[in-house]
């Protein structure tokens, strides 16, 4: 149960439901319901009762832990679980040390006795709930409820970077010990594909099931196209591990090529793992940066990275990338010709070992008969002269074409560096 | 109600509800609650049945229409609604149609009699529903429930590409328009801000209370923190324009320099606009190449972008900006002089008439006492002179200082191009 007003506006994106339930699946719990509710106290606890009446053993709520007067989940979840509000002096203590600490170091000055007020509020527990030490200021609950052993709510603050802190001290209480000693650890992989349409892993499925005879039912797989790859997640019980190694088998031997990832790396991982020890320039049209900007996204690629030409003037990339003019004129800006003596460039003024170069038709205008809106021109290169071209089309509208070509010279930078499937040398 | 395992866990993002949801805002309907639940027949049998206990008057579900199997919304409603599904004949011919186009189209063989058979399924509509026409292949439903008029729940595919061209069709049913007939739209206005925190627009909206004696109560303002901005959003009904103007006025009038859109538009689209006929270079560091990726994520940037220079390395601030490396050893990659020269670069390289340098500490390792992790040199200037630097440190994380280092960029933009609050010419 997510609760606040902002998030129900869409004001802000709820990211504890979707983080909350990916720890869920990997304890081998399954989640049934995931409730948004704003600030009201009857939209709160009726969609507590609704939860309860579905045979929930597990309740998690976030938000409206604040000092406020409309931040009420502890009380709700009290008067829900039939459990009265105390104070817990100890957990009070607590907090004031907290508030003092910060009112030190924001040097205000701060009405400490109307602050200590509002804050005795966080620090009232429903009898016989345990309290987890505040991340920020607020404490998160778990409360027991309902009939028999095993049934808890858990409270969590509403910021994830005081939520997510919070998440392995409530899996150590005994409330929630209890609920896990129900259920037994799912284990996971997660692989990851790249050229290859959804539908082929769905009849790949079929094949491992009726050719190869494997009972796939017997463990969870989903596949989901995720920004341009597919992951491919299986899931299984202790006695099913040999099944899940089955079908991950069938899969990869099924698309081996296309299969990048088999523990769950992502492209950007092992693109900025093979890049140690090299230095890379990129000269980018098309993207826009976008690519620059995803290299630099890991720490430590300063050590690797030298930098991107983002040139989008035919000027720009006379001047930056010693394009001529002329071969711009001849064959297009996007053209394969363009692409070649971008990448070449690249290698010379970053000084670099490995370049790759992105132009391309991201539209809406531009696109021509012959070079429609997302042909796209790549030419990826080592000093020694290896080289992968390719100019594909790329479908969708503009943000996809950008996104993509950035994915696709990941791409051709990891068969680069890693040796695989390089043409011949030019 | 959205619809759909692999939202709830996770495997992709929901929008469908916050979509909808601002939809409704608009339209002066409150959302109560949004409820994520997975593929199974009794769970959204049951979520509706507690919307319905909730008193909703409209119910809005996404997802489950497809031909399979497990797409079973459509009944669901139906026998929560209490209404036999009959066969639409029309709708099947409607359907059959697509079908025959996409078959075509996909210039692959197809067992048509298979698929229409499993696509009967989706001309299948609840009794006394209206259906709406499909924008792929799947019928939408508008289908009366409860007790008296006015309460109907929309059914609606699950793909956002589908879900939102049907929906100003599901608007104009009879059966939605007698929900609307009970409501009176709200309007309502958009002002964003930039270099306030969120605690003084609280404070404001108590003065604007207590010293202007405006009824603020009377209108609904929230207020939202989005990537480094302030956005207040002002919603009213007819009868309390007034109330809201005096809101805005009120704001207005107290952070005025830090008020920069009065209409809802974005930072992006106003630098967009203010660019028009301008020629732009950019020089960036640590932001690497985000404010790149930002400025040219607006279709038709290549009218006034030239191009960046992400330089990470000294040899590449050199070669590209022609920065000084004695300059670089002087007073070290991050400092205001390295910016200037910088900026300075990347006007007479693109041949540009404005320029910004972005060059600073994203992390999480490079920070001294002196120059901390999130310290970041700005430098924005016109050809003819005018120049705008400044050096924050940023707080957050390195994707933090990342991001807030191409919005601090974004902003002298804009001051520097409406000619507001320029420093003096160097």
């Amino acid at each position: 149960m997510v609760t606040g007003t902002e998030v129900i506006t869409a004001r802000i994106t709820d990211i504890n439901g979707p983080w909350v339930s990916e720890q869920l699946a990997g304890l081998g719990i399954e989640v049934a319901h995931i409730i948004v509710v704003a600030d009201r106290p009857d939209d709160l606890e009726h969609a507590l009762r609704f939860l309860d009446a579905e045979g929930m053993d597990l309740i998690i709520t976030s938000g409206g832990l604040g000092p406020t007067a409309d931040d009420l989940t502890a009380e709700v979840v009290g008067r829900f679980a039939g459990r009265e509000m105390k104070l817990d002096v100890e957990m009070e203590a607590k907090i004031a040390a907290i508030l003092r600490r910060f009112a030190k170091t924001r040097a205000f000055k701060v009405d400490e006795a109307a602050v200590m007020d509002a804050n005795r509020k966080q620090a009232m527990v429903p009898e016989g709930a345990e309290a987890l030490d505040p991340v920020g200021t607020a404490p998160g609950l778990v409360v027991p409820f309902g009939d028999g052993p095993g049934r808890v709510v858990i409270v969590l603050p509403g910021p994830p970077r005081e939520l997510q802190p919070m998440w392995p001290v409530a899996l150590a209480t005994d409330g929630v010990k209890a609920v896990l000693a129900q259920t037994t650890p799912l284990h996971g992989l997660t692989m990851r594909m790249f050229g290859v349409p959804e539908s082929e892993i769905a009849k790949s499925l079929r094949e491992i099931e009726d050719d190869d005879g494997v009972d796939v039912e017997a463990v969870e797989v989903t596949t989901c196209l995720r920004r341009g790859e597919i992951e491919i997640d299986v899931r299984w019980r202790e006695e099913t591990e040999a099944v899940a190694m089955a079908v991950r088998d069938g899969l990869q031997r099924r698309h081996r090529r296309e299969t990048f990832s088999l523990d769950g790396q992502t492209i950007d991982d092992q693109v900025a793992k093979l890049l140690k020890g090299h230095r890379l320039g990129l000269a980018e049209s098309c993207s826009g940066g976008l690519m620059a900007a995803r290299i630099t996204n890991v720490p430590g690629a300063s050590d690797y990275f030298a930098g991107s030409a983002v040139t989008y003037s035919y000027e720009a990339k006379e001047e930056l990338l010693g394009v001529p003019k002329e071969l711009i004129e001849e064959f297009g800006a996007v053209s394969p010709q363009v692409a070649e003596a971008m990448a070449k460039g690249a290698l010379e003024r970053f000084d670099a070992d490995v370049a790759v170069s992105i132009t391309g038709i991201a539209g809406p205008g531009g696109g021509t008969q012959e070079k429609p809106v997302g042909y796209v021109c790549f030419n990826a290169r080592l000093a020694d002269g290896t080289v992968i071209a390719r100019d594909p089309v790329i479908p969708g509208g503009r943000s996809d074409i950008r996104e993509r070509s950035g994915l696709v010279a990941m791409h051709l930078l990891r068969i680069l560096l890693s040796g695989d499937d390089a043409d011949s040398p030019a």
